[in-house]
């Protein structure tokens, strides 16, 4: 299992996400699913994945050895690519490539081409986007109205993010409610588990800010968690049981 | 879509269901969901049903007419059942001769099977318990080390059980943290929605002492909501922002 948010608001862009991988509850291994891209001054792209570790990276080796334009005829590679759109597109054509080479091998093994991804970054000259791509190769993008996304185990940790994230929200208020969402999942998905990897890339600034990756160690995420656990403990002891039994 | 959960602590036992069902978006009716069926002073049965409504319908229907016992061949009903366990497997057993009834024409019409149950109660001579049954029939039963059981979208409102219940929690704040747990799906999935339905029973009492329907009028739950979401905003506020972009 895997849980990655990315969330964009006003100052910037934070993707989140886990590390922990499992084919079956006795093959567990930690992978890195959040793979940060930068040329300093020119472009700082983020992809995080779920799914099929063996079909990511696939998608991932594609994006960087080059795939054809199918109407230039050229040969692109993410960091050659000048808008955000455009690198979103790429990353569905290289994900319809994978699929058509392996869609008859995994149809005879019953496996299923489930993957997603959520590809994040500015290129110069323009602010930072946030895009989710679906196994068919199709993609959404992130607007201001609900700015975030979210792939694999996202329903524990949507409903923190439902409520407390909005476009004008602080970017380290956003990494820190993304860290609760994450919180809340790995509490309850024992799929999902850390380290976390972060990135931050603030609007305006072609690279990451913060690259970082959280482990069992980490001070501030264990405080991080103690604090919410005893927050959420006093704010349903603080709410007044319900009197309903009067009411027969 | 459904959300309902049971949960069982040592005072006793609390149903919560929400009532909307949707055949697609724009076919969205309220329908019962939590069945209470009581002789005081004998048992108090409650039972919450999620998935296919003919099915769930159907399948209520059968265990109050009756159903042939394959070992004594003699009809059974639910209310002249005398222990919880058999009165599970009475429930299981309908589930299969609707499965039955409805296998071919339901896999013609490319319908799936899917229902689950919470059946939950006591009956004279035993404290309350609570099962969960599934669309094959078989069933599990709640304990003490996790004294809640879901059915429908339970994701969304997983985390905060996860926290805030256990054996030794209040039967009022078991309904209080339901109710959050209710509230934090209504949020995240507009499938689940108002009105709830309640019911309590308290362990050794042969009745249900509430038995409520809340609408979106209820006092006390949009005082809940608010509290709640409040609650959490100042609970994530103090939290400090986290420092990572200095450690880079």
């Amino acid at each position: 299992m895997t849980y990655c948010c990315g969330i964009l608001v006003r100052d910037g862009l934070v993707m989140i996400a886990d590390t922990r991988t499992n084919a079956g509850l006795d093959n567990v291994s930690t992978f890195r699913k959040l793979h940060v891209f930068e040329k300093k001054g020119r472009h700082a792209f983020s992809i995080a994945s779920a799914g099929n570790l063996s079909v990511t990276q696939n998608v991932l080796h594609l994006v960087h050895t080059g795939l054809e334009n199918p109407i230039t005829k050229k040969s692109e590679r993410l960091e050659d690519m000048t808008d955000m759109f455009a690198a979103a597109q790429l990353i569905g054509r290289a994900v319809n490539k994978v699929e058509k080479n392996y869609a008859e091998a995994f149809e005879q093994a019953n496996l299923k081409f489930e993957i997603c991804f959520l590809f994040g970054g500015q290129i110069k000259g323009a602010g930072p986007r946030l895009f989710m791509i679906y196994a068919a190769g199709n993609f959404i993008e992130c607007t201001p109205d609900a700015p975030f996304l979210q792939i694999g185990e996202h329903k524990y940790g949507k409903p923190i993010l439902d409520r407390a994230v909005n476009y004008d929200t602080d970017l380290y208020d956003a990494l820190k409610i993304g860290l609760i969402s994450m919180d809340s999942t790995i509490k309850s998905n024992l799929g999902v588990g850390l380290p976390i990897d972060i990135a931050i890339t603030r609007s305006g600034a072609l690279e990451y800010e913060t690259k970082h990756r959280i482990d069992a160690s980490d001070t501030y995420f264990r405080d991080l968690r103690e604090r919410w656990s005893a927050a959420l403990r006093s704010a349903h002891m603080g709410i007044p049981r319900p009197q309903y039994g009067e009411e027969k």
